[in-house]
């Protein structure tokens, strides 16, 4: 592995270690019930039903994308990611969020294939 | 058929007469080379790929939905009923869409829900 | 009462009728456990906590107007008023939604005037 | 002048008619220092200074539209006619704004294409 | 005093010198007069009046997260400090944020509560 | 050249250096027919028309910031340098961006002006 490698795959796991940290302090502080409950939620909203989660994760995407939040669309890849969505899959939605979101979208395109594709040689 | 329901059916020949009508106008402008090709971009990314169009039109629903734009709903809605999507998948998209953009959505999808009805009822 | 009274209170009853109509629909659906949530959520949300529910309207006010959703702002406005909010304190909250969110939430605040006024007026 | 430009032309003057009774409310009020400041700061800004009026009201109006409020695209319409901008120049304003802003500028548009030929008519 | 807690008060200074460097260059520039007002309006909307400062500084907050400008979050977080806002209470504003403005508000409520921390030790 | 000059004038260097290298990435993909059609769309929308690829920047660049995107921001500034708008011209753009933006788009004008700065600097 290059050193390339080993500092793109570092990305990944720096943006997991500090979200992972906060995550924990958020979870618990005193008064945190209204936070806890939206944790809680969020993890319950992309579970399978009567769309698959690969599919809802396909929405989280993209209506991160359109929202701007490059923080949200890195967790989302790491879940589309998770669920099998292809590179060809990924452009496709790519193509959605930037015609409908307009292209603002495209600094946060180029940093969620920068994560892509770190994502993919990490593997 | 009840007086209720030609109402109904009217608000969505209402939204759909309206949206031509203006269409038609933007795109037989003199000086429209930019928005005609935004609207011709716009067919060709819902189009089958990669992604099936059932999928592409979920992701252009909830994204109008989390950037809150009623008559984007409105078409999206539209064409999600043509591709298929049940009230059950719409259920989930309005989760995904709610809990990613905020209680700000819940009137959108008040209004989603009363469209998505007059479509059902007008078949 | 004057019959422009009457029109005004009429104005606050439709959007209060179509309101619980809708959530109504929204929470009968079958497949709604994510909407139920954030909307008991919601509700838990604004209860007396570390800070006052009347604190805490005011924050669901100035957010809506920010964010530029009239029917969230005339939620919170019955809240607020509810609440005891004065008008002198609701135009304190107007003038830090409007320098914090732009002349875009001027609109927005012509309407919510409009309704602050027809719900001193139907008391 | 035939009944539909009656209607037409009555839109921009119910436009500006509630426009005016509220901004009057707002800048009438007892505790509007804020918001007056903001009145004035508005006036203020689109004067001839380094760059024409006629600029910034573009300026003002592509900035209404990609924040989608309908009632300032209105105001800067109104504004950009006063100021001499042609429909090809508006054409290439709503070229960016669509372009920048996204497709859920489309219905946004329609309704400035819609208020623009009001105005154009009603002179 | 460790080598940790020396870096995140650094993280508050670097904020505030950074901050403090590019608003005396833009008070400063030749043509600035919309800017000066601007801040001049933005210090007179958060004095006491018939709210009171603690209350704007919380109503400042909370637009800052729905609207997600990290910076402005960072700038109110010293203030409610500042004002005696407790960590119970900033949790209950955050809960607020997060369910009006939804998931993508949680990226910056970690980043505020890292921010908040930073705050609390370096008294 | 000091030693400042040359670390401002690499951060230019180095935003169009990432900003190419995606762009690359995005445009040699393989299922990348939206995406390139947005691009080109994109350099076709400012190309001198009835308004002037002048005016269209600026256009460019109020819609960038009061969208708060901060690398379309640079990229507009850059093409604003281009195009001849001074820094008088700048800061009435500025005005605008802030008044109809609001106070959340302040830290994205201090960014702005310290990239416009290295811009002039790098000369």
């Amino acid at each position: 592995m290059t050193h390339d490698l080993i500092t793109m795959t570092n990305l990944v796991e720096e943006f997991n270690a500090y979200r992972s940290k906060m995550n924990e302090k958020i979870l618990g502080a005193d008064n945190n019930k209204i936070m806890k409950r939206i944790y809680s939620l969020d993890t319950l909203t992309y579970q399978e039903g009567a769309l698959s989660t690969k599919v809802k994760e396909m929405l989280g995407l993209s209506t991160s994308m359109v929202l701007r939040c490059d923080d949200c669309i890195k967790y989302h890849l790491e879940k589309c990611d998770e669920q099998g969505v292809t590179t060809d899959e990924l452009f496709e939605i790519f193509g959605v969020a930037n015609l409908v979101g307009g292209t603002i979208v495209i600094p946060h395109t180029r940093r969620a294939l920068e994560y892509w594709e770190q994502l993919q040689n990490s593997k």
